[in-house]
């Protein structure tokens, strides 16, 4: 069975520069290779995207560039850095444009998002990985993503600022191979678990839902 | 196949006190009725329970039995009412007692919560429902839950203080309607479709690992 | 004692759409008006801002402008919507352009946002106010603003979504209203009363302290 | 002129076991000797606390005499460890029964804590600080206490499980000592400032918004 996972890299850095993120996300991406799981990393600020809340914004926006994407692949990882202790302002830019696909169903009535599975991989040079990943994979949740267990990786260093994961060699902190590791093995395992049996469209599906407006 | 659901009433109050979150669970639990899933309602307040983050505080402890009835459910919703825009602290000493998990394996050397699926289920009189679903959830797959999409239900009133769940008739409102019916159902499905297929014990076993110290 | 109020206003929505977060900021600035506090109201989606985290981001940057304004007010009020259940993207961008203000001092060697209050205002259609407000204000503190009693206001509906503050009028619900007046005295007397006896310069000034990084 | 400050130890461990969070309170009280301020340490899990939200609940409670205590204080330090991204059970419970004050007022009609500074002392062995900080300082102006700048002091270790504050020797680390000393001169100072200049109780005041409900 083929599965293909999109890694959104929501750091604020523009590419070329090197993104500590992009380090971790490394690390897992190291281990879907391994598992034959195709992988794509693309990042939010290389890209034209406007704030709001709906998938199209009209001449300019890029957003339904990621949105195919990210409708295209079975695993979302949702990368980001920490600023001030919560997730970085790319990331919630991203959630926020994510609440156009209420709008829509997949064939069985469902969110869109149904029987897709999300992660999220964090990096700071301090404290706030469990705020990022506490907000990000609920916010999926919502959005119709499953969450398997052990579903983030993060790397930070002790208390206060300091070296980043790039210059702290955060790819050999054991906790963090531990949890890149179980991270990308089980948001795999739910994807195959949910491609060959998909949650039923039965007390889940939009229909007769309809008055109540779309949340965000 | 039969599934038994454990909710935790994390409430503050002392039975046979009313409880407003009670009120929620019972919407949640009439959809487990109908899916032919047992159900049972506890709250840990009517228990002796500690602080602590070990599973055996020794004489008088009677943690063990409520985790007895956790480590025989498929489904744990874990229920509370929001105090000061977080989930109570009934609710923190339970998670807090879950850590004792950590020191234990599943027959597959996977943490003993793997093949579970978590829900959450909040009420408040006001804003915070979102926090304390976030953090819950998120403890949860730490833990070894799996979480379906939509899978947590609250109600909650408008700014300030005011009228509660059971005064407020929040049995009655479109949105907490929506959401206990689609939370139940996506709890049964996953732990139907995990129960038949589980999470394989690869990439995601102690063994190995066990040079890092329980998570907390 | 002539005091100046600068408020952000963090909506998505370019201008000249209606803001439901400008609704509540009106609220909080009639009473500026009774207390002789000169008010400005900016929306930082009206600039150009980049993502990033130093005051000064070359050819185009136009956060320098608001930072210009920052600087010259007593009281800064962060005034946002909510979005899944946290703070707007733009908010976040904000704070994050805000951590360039580490690299400066005042006259006395302390932050330069130091003997500034800080106040939140925030409106959303339903759950999240809480979570806005203390990440916001916490990050406040950690700039050197300091904060009083009661510093926030927000207006949220009940759980789920619906309408927003204007189209529910907002303006005539008793916590909003209450909590507005509370926010706009107590930063007002906050503000007089630190501009007449400021923090003196002994201990938290950064001499000394240089060899830390600056915090992020 | 004479303050007091004390210190509430909201950690899980009942004495005379070694505390990591009374580790770091003794960093922050030397400070407070220097400057000549008069403080107490106590362990909310060394009293008989019921779980609630009013200031009485009758026999055995013991609450009453921490309250009297809080209300001697000039300043209010919540001190507490972290458990699973956040602030312990205890600090919740404290927090909780702090509820209780909303129902007085002060001499001036302002909620009782009116006057008072907050500060918090967080320890962990990863990850959580900012969380624990920005939700209990957020509470505490609820409550009525004043935040200076910089009012909270922290240490935890790198990503995941390990040593604890005094295993670390966190004392010696240059960001906590740089944070405990700000924390503790910040919030004498202002202190001070309230005690010569109180916050005026115009705007502030309970009464006239009587029908509004006591805030949870």
């Amino acid at each position: 069975m083929e599965l293909k996972a999109l890694f959104l890299n929501c750091t604020l850095k523009k590419s070329p520069e090197e993104s500590n993120t992009e380090g971790l996300i490394n690390l897992v991406r190291a281990h879907f290779d391994e598992l034959g799981v195709e992988s794509e990393v693309i990042r939010p600020v290389d890209y034209d995207i406007p704030f709001g809340v709906v998938s199209e914004m009209g001449e300019g926006d890029q957003w339904p560039e990621i949105l195919d994407k990210i409708k295209a692949a079975d695993i979302l990882i949702m990368a980001m850095s920490i600023w001030f202790g919560v997730r970085s302002s790319v990331a919630q830019l991203v959630i926020e444009r994510l609440d156009g696909t209420y709008a829509e169903t997949n064939e069985a009535g469902q969110y869109p998002m149904y029987n897709k599975v999300g992660g999220v991989v964090v990096t700071g040079n301090e404290d706030g990985a469990h705020a990022c990943s506490e907000t990000t994979l609920f916010n999926l949740t919502h959005l119709g993503f499953a969450i398997p267990p052990n579903a983030d990786t993060y790397w930070v260093g002790d208390a206060g600022p300091g070296p980043s994961f790039l210059e702290a060699m955060g790819q050999d902190h054991p906790y963090t191979q531990k949890t890149s590791t179980w991270m990308a093995h089980n948001v795999v395992h739910l994807a195959r678990i949910l491609k060959e049996n998909p949650i039923p469209p039965e007390g889940n599906t939009v229909k007769g839902w309809e008055h109540i407006p779309h949340p965000g």
